[in-house]
């Protein structure tokens, strides 16, 4: 592990008392991959819009809008998706108390080509963009660049937000959904869902307690173990999010005793068991804290969704719903959330290449 | 224009007073969308590699590497492009003198849908990897990011990188090669080149002098005119040029003449005509500062270019050559950069979707 925190720290001394017109570089970076922050910025608004499957779910009590049109009233599965990502934005901000004017940046992006989910979802805001991909992984890329942007004091406010929508997913991905082709049982179900978040700096007195606060961010690399089978994302994400996982531990001298949960993205039941199998490999038992939410959004038996749930908008409103409802009363204190992508694309995978991983982690705290 | 400013300078001197907890946030954000960094990253490193047709152009003198072979030595187009990426990164890190190790993040993306140009070009780096996509104005997305992470004490070093590649954006956007297709004059070329730079802190004394640094960065909104045309990217890009420039220049009360060039990125001559129309529409007169690399990086005429050249890697490796060039031989103090995107999807296009674009400026000083 490197020690970059003693040394910025000796840095900073030296700076400070030889050149008064030096700034004071806010230097949080600790380890290889991991930022803990001085000033936690907070989540100071969540929503979450699904469709109708999800909504018929466990968590159904969990999101703000449960929509039964799979178009939700637009034209088309590309438009809806849009809708939801709009609607998510706006109930977001709302919630907030904030007016969109507030917002100072968009942090967003989905699966489909070119990022036209979030595109036409964010573009009557008039907000700032930065458009992300990091396959369903999305949600922990935007909300850690979101909370960067926050405790830098480059924006009071940010919002991240991410969707997925099944049938534009499975239309750009796999079959036809008029096609009826046969799926086995490693294969996950795309969440019709978005998230957003309103992240907000705590310097401001008012919102410095209540809310669940973003304490450290570790950024995940591409992990490639060579697997090349889409219909088993979850095996894909395993090892990419073991990495994470692992190097986050790692760089925060900490164990999975300190969080009261590990939540992964979407591996669903085959990844899970990858993902706990490789840590205890490496001596990290994560098997009694983990929770994954492809695993918890669906009833896999009774809904047929096989492994579970997934897409970037599963773990966006379970996080939005379910999770920081958890923190927010208390039962959770500190938890470790790490959404996993599988960097898949036609193009690439009928080339005959391999289907990477990534993940990002984010310690998040009551 | 909201005075963040002012806001901000008060609520510090509040808080420095009253907590002596409270740590001293690095508030840099001016006006409606713009952050004027306090201590200015460097660009410490450049890399452009580009192909054949960019080599026989005006601007061969400056790149890297050309590259005669379209596929770069791999099997596919894309393979190429990922090959091209690698190349692109490789160099630019070789060239800073600094080892892999020693870059925090990566910020990359292509035009390619999830991605694949960038996750197979810099999945052998190992390092942390935020994925972007902002069209052609990616570039401008990366810098502006990579310059907000290392300025605010994320990271020591960060790489930001993009590409393009003419046959497989023609193959995913328009048609395939093979068919032979006519171009009308309003086209535009995608240009195969990628581009790479190292951002520096500039805390650290050594190399706090003779490297551009980025001052200053704004970051763009979608702006939608309703352009439906895909063979007219100009038009569609350039009312989000004139919309990012006129607001970079109201948040920091600035002129186009205390620029010595401002830059878009691949508005071609198309629009080029109507980014500054629109601009004189707004009392903003740029024509005798002007410049787009579209227009610079192919003899268009000769070349059967048509409107110029675009892509990811257009302005991108101009940057890296050209631009940079001159901006370290002093030949330009100031320049104001704006990469521009048109969000074009195959999908939403064929839907009967419009193009909405966006765009984002740095301001880059010798």
């Amino acid at each position: 592990m490197r020690t970059d925190k003693t040394e910025v720290t000796n840095k900073n001394a030296g700076k400070a008392s030889g050149n008064n017109n030096s700034y004071n570089i806010n230097k949080q970076s600790i380890g290889k991959q991991t930022v803990k922050f001085t000033n936690p910025p907070a989540i100071v608004s969540r929503a979450c819009i699904v469709g109708q499957m999800e909504g018929e779910g466990p968590l159904s009590s969990f999101y703000d809008q449960i929509e039964p049109d799979p178009t939700f009233g637009m034209n088309s599965w590309e438009e809806g998706e849009s809708e939801m990502v709009r609607r998510a934005i706006q109930t977001a901000i709302s919630k907030s108390g904030l007016s969109k004017d507030d917002i100072r940046y968009i942090l967003g992006g989905d699966l489909l080509g070119q990022l036209i989910g979030t595109t036409f979802g964010v573009k009557g805001f008039d907000i700032p963009l930065f458009g992300l991909y990091g396959a369903c992984s999305t949600c922990g890329e935007g909300l850690s660049l979101a909370a960067m942007l926050v405790a830098a004091g480059y924006a009071d406010n940010a919002l991240a937000v991410t969707s997925s929508h099944y049938g534009s997913a499975e239309k750009q991905f796999r079959f036809p959904l008029e096609y009826g082709n046969q799926r086995p049982l490693s294969a996950t179900w795309t969440v019709t869902g978005s998230g957003a978040f309103v992240v907000s700096s705590t310097t401001d007195i008012n919102i410095m307690s209540g809310y669940p606060k973003i304490s450290a961010v570790t950024t995940g690399k591409i992990v490639d173990y060579g697997v090349v089978d889409n219909m088993n994302m979850g095996a894909i994400m395993a090892p990419a999010a073991a990495d994470v996982i692992y190097q986050c531990l790692e760089d925060l001298s900490m164990k999975p005793d300190d969080f009261d949960k590990i939540i992964t993205g979407d591996l669903g039941k085959v990844g899970s068991e990858i993902l706990i199998k490789l840590l205890r490999d490496n001596n990290v038992e994560i098997g009694d804290k983990h929770m994954d939410c492809g695993v918890e959004i669906f009833d896999c038996e009774k809904q047929d969704t096989h492994s579970g749930g997934s897409g970037c908008g599963c773990c966006a409103v379970t996080l939005a719903g379910y999770i920081l409802h958890n923190v927010e009363n208390g039962t959770w204190k500190k938890i470790l959330f790490v959404p996993t992508g599988a960097l898949l694309s036609t193009v690439s995978y009928n080339e005959g290449q391999t289907i990477p991983g990534i993940a990002h982690a984010l310690i998040i705290e009551a």
